[in-house]
């Protein structure tokens, strides 16, 4: 058994990506990040739906509408496959400890 | 987007289960237990895998061999299909909040 809020001691420079179960249909990782954000002009843009919740930290989002999601902890949501998005800022003390699924939700 | 920490204002006597994605082959719920524990003499034995994290309150589990296992905040395990187990505890104060997958995890 194993907790997700533990940290190394010393946390590299870039973002750190965990796979904690990996099939050939879905991916469960944690995400740590400590205050890096998506490179200026890039942007994410996924095969699959990813559904996040941040569960450490303060983070923020961005779509290609404009529109920016602020997140605290506890806060979870379903970013479709295809959906661009960017992550504009996270912050590093705390770290930012996210849990994502990566996987195709055929909605029923 | 919604915060997996916001609890109805009144719980019910019983077990939450709320899905938050639910697809052909991948469910994501929130369970929210209140002391509730598994009927003596029963056993969970699932059809999928369930990987589950406890991210509030304290919860105990056991398998079918005899032990168990103590969780706290942040903890998380995998239960392979059909691997029977129970819960033995759940805190009520604060209530235990549960995110679980339940997918088939073909290990590649």
């Amino acid at each position: 058994m194993a907790n997700i809020f533990n940290l190394p001691s010393e946390l590299p420079d870039r973002e750190l990506f965990e796979p904690l179960v990996s099939s050939n249909n879905i991916l469960i990782e944690r995400i740590v990040s400590t205050g890096q954000t998506t490179p200026s002009g890039e942007w994410y843009d996924q095969e699959k739906d990813e559904w996040v919740i941040l569960l450490q930290g303060e983070a923020e989002l961005a779509y290609v509408d404009g529109s920016r999601m602020a997140l605290k902890a506890g806060d979870y949501l379903l970013i479709k496959a295809h959906q661009k998005h960017r992550v504009e800022y996270t912050s590093s003390d705390p770290p930012c400890i996210w849990l994502a699924i990566h996987a195709k939700f055929q909605q029923q």
